[in-house]
């Protein structure tokens, strides 16, 4: 059904196997890769050799990516206006590019911006108006809630059992909500946000667990700037150091009922879609990071001789690069098929992400591992910034929802599709 | 950018997480999956029984299968007339029924038509007067080149070394064509084929060799009940035993000029082309018969009782069902992308075809492998089906290129991708 | 502590990186080896390729191969007259051997001397006149109980449910045992045994359950000459061709208190003790079957030229011919390193025999897969010994319990280890 | 051969499925198992948050390990005492207990004690009167030379080509040695050593290349008070920070011939012993970071609960948390296995410790990824120990060779094993 001509050397995008990117969507992804080599790498090298403590500082270079990002106008509303057949084809790419930059600062633009986009989402004139214009993050898990948080099923619940309450719980009165507790330690942006979109247990009046022994949930949006809410030091982690991250306590903290988001009823929807949208951008994340992982690597291989001739020309290595590509596609091929359904009428599904979100950072993993083997010792010197990519791809096995949780919620869900109950 | 109002259980396709399909794809989708579980599946655990000899015996259910085949209409212009947009599309998917009803038949239909096929192409009228109407195989490799064989730029080849000639040659004089020698043991549908399409070394007059080491080739027509063919009984394989596989011998064939469809200049892209094309398909075929090892082994996960309960309510169990079908996954989004990139602008490229099989076909393995896993000792009983997939399963790692084969080339032409030479 | 003088190759014992083995323990080598080459293959090509029911003909090979293995001497008074210290490096030695000859037919010389050592081990002279001479069977699993058979403590129960009661059951009275009901299909060598060791569920008055939910159980001698016994055919499987399967069928068979081995409190220690040998020893068949595989692969790899050279010069074949050796030796070392424990004074115990077995039949699986690829298509030709190897090692990872069943049985004596108690 | 009475929990030694150590065995372990967890892993915390240059000043604590790991006295003649055939069998656990403690440091104290050890080996009575008492590093990569370093024989020279000379050499005269160039910049404890054991490229006064296109060598001590010597600085690196890393200049240096321990002709077998040695022991102390990592993680399991029971209840946990120990267990059983051959009397070989060095770091890696992700993101905090060993075994996969040049070393002696020759 086609033929070949002529055998050429092959024709390759940045991102690889597309074949039919137009004008528009090849200048978003040109903007952004320019982006993520001239703006996002220098920053991040800085950002990467800092303590915790000197990120989040005035004089942090972390602040000048925010403004530069800003500045980049690669929006949602940007991206709406291509239209929806090419926004399945384009989100993809915008987050690969952003990965190819820096991990870390991926996800800080992403989710310092999610708290006003729910805002804006909302319609409410009140919550845009409070909260549109403010630096977010995202209060998604509690300190000993762990797996948990994501199962509001309870399909992992022990016969008889219940899940933990975590340490951070609302109270939704009639006159008002009050947060107690304190979020986990791995809250991304905590240090630097000026408002909180809080998920978490919560209290209707009926106490924390329902029936099933899961519970209760609400979310809430919180200015941090009250009275009662104190935050941990930046805390320090093996990668994506240019990811600021925290906990926050809640000590009695108000808000007024309007702040409340999801309630009830809506929690589970609502904490469902911004995991299912979180999953699958992470996993386009992680395949940006293969791609650099797989570039270095291969420019390593030509210019470094061993036996007389270029690693490249030994074929035991010209094999190992195949594999590393190929694994780089794979990584692609299963984000763009869960954006493509999470676009698309049968979508959006948390099963789409997870299978996407899990292949992609495990692809990613093997392709970074085996490049740093090619580097040989030189791969972990620390100033290479291969070794930086090996440590900030650990961080996206477990973002964006750890991939046995997440597993385990798809294979629940797998099964639903299937046979329409819980198997 | 999506929003989920409720949580429901996933919506998913028979081809999985396809997401847009519209109403004629799903008519043709719908179609094909009927022809593969009421006529293919009978009739291939009919043949799967039989000798070599008796599948192509005139009392043989085979040919039946040919006629209901020809009946079912879903041939290339059908698929033609859907648009070159909906083609990338629904090429993977009608090929992922075929798999899902049969390996071994769907690699028989497909091949017999190749020679008919490449007669149309060739817009020669005599050629498709003469072949047009027959039926086919493809003499695509000779004993003793094994790998050679689809080296035609002499990638692999040792320094101050040449390739194999191999056993089967043509010699392409001004008076026509004479073909000498024996094809490899596996020509796919060579017992029961009326003309050959042959790729093979040719000898232009100034030798079988170029000056690389690799060897100059031809492609050519030949009708097989002439003198001087003689064809070996049909031989016993572990799987795909539905698709009778054989060898030709050639004592001093002559066919005229005319036969010649792809001479010195045009031989590599022709040959490129057919494995180009036949490499997708092979793996939307394994991905097919992922996809019906998933479908035995989640029926008998919910059948099976242990320690009290189905097997599916165990949790490894779910687990195990999630991880068979993500990579069922990763082998449809990989072919899909195959598809998408040869029928765009950009494509069509080996390179392509060579990710999507290699990672198919490995997918497609895993899943069956782990599906009989589940099965336990039953997994092996020859009545099952899940056995025969097992054995199936392990040519497609083979045909269309054995994988590492393809990784290989598909490596030299990335790096040619990258740098416009061999690395 | 040790320093190497001169670089000479390598020297490989028969069985790899063994060191110390004496003139005692090479002549035994020698000998099975030699068995396993001249006596076994060609034995066991002829019966590969027979129907089940001829394998058990009278005519079948497979008698002139239990009369040559009894003329073998290899036997176990033969081993322990080495001593105990030789005993744990021989065995696996010995059973590579076999392995490396046929598992098929290793398993059937084991597995029809098992009810007679059984009775020898008894002391008892009434069981040694009645079934030392005999040729037996272990029917150890009935139908519909699957992995619950070897899960005697109920590990896997789920809450408040309890196993299978199985399609197999004796009462014990005190007037004689009754046996009803049927085994499963898979008990090796039931078409041909003159007696068989059951052991299944139990009654001895008090029900079949036992108070957590798992089944009491009783280990009986039967001749199987007794009215009330019917057989099923021979099965037909995908691999071990060579060692005949089937069920029997127990219709209200009486045998005398006397037979019965193992009662109500030594049931567990009976079974779980035949377990850890058979596990241990089909990870020592597995890896001799590795063995049979890699001697092939490097044979072929010598012999078949590719790009002008043999494929050995390639150096992609050479590293994976070096892993495929690798894996082979992970297999040996986790066997050898299981049976040092089973014949130590800290063993022995099922937790060893399931890390060799699964290690060393997921090692042979792999070795094996890898060397039918390196053959191509040709690995998959039926007259190919390694065709035959690729079936036979999917029943290695059943046979001496199921892979994923025997880890779970490892994970919980495991934590058993560790803290003394389920978890 | 062996008959189970009682089923009882297994009886597990420290390092696991030992069997048969005796009390002198067992007191060695159980003496570097208590330095391993109250000397080594407080101080190796400590000096795991320094930086490089911290970690060699005077105030280090690095200091007070040396001396503490001088006074535990497990020498090199305290275990010979034991007996050649303990031997075998201690060393693998000494340096897994090692490892367990910390691998920087394990191998610091191993790579200090080299040179000494060498010049004592040579029976020299200079030599040991100089070097003997000294801390000394091992300069056994030259920058640039990578893989070369280690492939003596050329097995990987592409034809007609030669090795990189690398940029340290030595000139052998008949008035003394002089060194000129760098070495790399990974050699262990080369910032702190008083001397230094070189082995390096050389000329003899024939040019440095041998005629098959790899360099002749010369293995030199070398006091490093000289005149001519200056080092870089510490460097930084991702893991094992607790060991000194750096590289040294050599300008013009002289030492007298007497320096000389292996000159043209000894030097491939000096080489390929030190390295023999030191991959084995690589494995071992990998070994014992994969039981930390599993100690750990089976830890945490038992103490964190979701789904309303510990981790440990869920079945999924057990299944990898045995599949971790299952590893485990394959990289005691290949170490075990290397150090039984290459302290018998058909080893030592590199071959043997090619298979347990690969297969051991590679089982630690996957033992301790494996363990991170049962942690969750609490597994990226850098003050968890696991964290450390995510980091510390990456070192592991590359130092004693990395693996897959070790692999191919392997793949070469393999070859000549069965053939006598290269390939």
């Amino acid at each position: 059904m086609f033929a070949v001509k002529e055998v050429k050397n092959p024709f390759l995008e940045a991102t690889g196997l597309d074949g039919d990117l137009d004008e528009a969507e090849k200048a978003i992804q040109l903007k952004v890769q320019r982006f993520a080599i001239e703006v996002m790498r220098p920053i991040a090298a800085k950002l990467d050799v800092m303590t915790p403590d000197q990120v989040i500082q005035d004089s942090s270079p972390i602040w000048e990516y925010f403004a530069r990002f800003e500045a980049l106008g690669v929006t949602r509303s940007v991206l709406t206006e291509l239209g929806a057949d090419r926004l399945k084809r384009i989100v993809p790419i915008v987050f690969e590019e952003f990965g190819y930059g820096d991990a870390g600062l991926a996800v800080a633009a992403f989710i310092t911006k999610m708290p006003a986009a729910a805002a804006r989402a909302s319609g409410n004139p009140e919550l845009i108006e409070k909260f549109a214009g403010l630096r977010g993050c995202w209060v998604a898990t509690q300190a000993d809630r762990g797996s948990d948080t994501i199962d509001y099923e309870g399909f992992e619940l022990a016969a008889g059992s219940r899940q933990a309450e975590g340490s951070l719980r609302v109270e939704v009165g009639s006159d008002g909500i009050v947060l107690n507790g304190r979020s986990s330690d791995w809250i991304a942006c905590a240090p630097i946000a000026e408002c909180a979109l809080v998920h978490c247990p919560a209290d209707y009046g009926e106490g924390t667990w329902r029936p099933n022994g899961s519970v209760f949930g609400a979310a809430v949006f919180v200015p941090l700037n009250q009275p009662g809410i104190s935050r941990s030091p930046a805390n320090s982690k093996l990668g994506q150091r240019t990811l600021p991250t925290g906990s926050i306590a809640f000590d009695n903290v108000r808000v007024p009922l309007d702040y409340l988001v999801a309630g009830r009823d809506e929690y589970h929807a609502s904490f469902f879609s911004l995991l299912t949208y979180g999953a699958m951008d992470i996993g386009s994340i992680a395949t940006g990071m293969a791609r650099a992982a797989f570039d270095y690597a291969l420019d390593y291989a030509r210019k470094r001789s061993q036996g007389g001739v270029p690693l490249v020309e030994h074929q035991l290595t010209r094999w190992r690069l195949f594999e590393m590509w190929r694994k780089l596609e794979i990584a692609r091929a299963t984000v763009r098929r869960a954006a493509e359904y999470n676009f698309s009428k049968n979508g959006p599904h948390l099963l789409a992400s997870a299978v996407a979100k899990v292949s992609a950072t495990q692809a990613a993993n093997e392709v970074i591992s085996e490049a740093v083997q090619l580097f040989g010792a030189n791969g972990l010197a620390t100033q290479r910034p291969i070794e930086k990519l090996l440590r900030d791809v650990q961080v996206s096995l477990m973002e964006g929802g750890q991939n046995h949780v997440l597993a385990m919620q798809g294979a629940n869900y797998l099964l639903r599709a299937y046979y329409g109950v819980n198997s």
